[in-house]
């Protein structure tokens, strides 16, 4: 048997939502989402609207963008863009410069009104495209 | 000026590696990996050797990848495919069948040989590819 080889034409993300924020310029954003995010909205799309089924309001959950206005091209950063520490590979790092931008927030869900879904502590920039939420793992035997 | 907007185009995965592990059916798969999942190999493509700088043995990171087995049109799931539990969305939970089949997994860094590093807790399949690692947040004042 062949060894398994993916096709490389499934690779394409289709977002599923939209970020709509107040924060619209890079240097306006804080570093992660725990130092200074306002609230912000998550707008899904209709075609995802029963995969939303089950979130409940007060629960952190993780989500997941893509971080659309980045340098796939970095793969080394000095570290919070702070020159004085030395560079380091991107994936020791949390820059939203590396060769797949996706960024992970975990944000806590203020808010459910359809499919819009207001969270607090989300970092990313308005218009940012929505791959996926995730439930954070608790122990193994509430899974 | 006109709302910001992206370039769907944009939005293709470029793998960085593979998962190279026993793991090759998906039913011998655990569901998470730390419930009973082997070791394995991260093998990275040489173009990213730079981001792979300031890794370290013993460490625990994030590694993201693409289970390309998934059924993206899968909206809701039993979750963990106990029927005897009612329909969930998939945002609530971690089905690798949903939209965007980004898999999100905690492991330790158990040795590191070049392109290669060796990983504890990995329940991703062999010829998984691999998108990005990310380090854990720490304490806002150890970033």
């Amino acid at each position: 048997m062949p060894a398994y080889s993916p096709d490389p034409n499934d690779l394409a993300l289709k977002p599923v939502g939209t970020v709509v924020s107040e924060l619209t310029d890079l240097k306006d954003a804080p570093r992660q989402g725990d130092e200074g995010a306002p609230e912000a909205w998550l707008v899904f799309d209709e075609t995802v609207r029963p995969a939303l089924q089950g979130l409940t309001e007060g629960s952190d959950v993780l989500v997941l963008t893509w971080l659309d206005r980045s340098d796939r091209s970095v793969t080394a950063v000095h570290p919070r863009g702070d020159t004085s520490r030395p560079r380091a590979g991107v994936f020791s790092t949390r820059s939203p410069d590396r060769p797949n931008p996706i960024g992970l927030h975990q944000v806590t869900i203020t808010s459910i009104e359809e499919l819009r879904i207001r969270v607090r502590n989300l970092e990313a920039l308005d218009g940012t495209p929505v791959l996926d939420l995730k439930p954070l793992l608790g122990p193994t035997d509430e899974r």
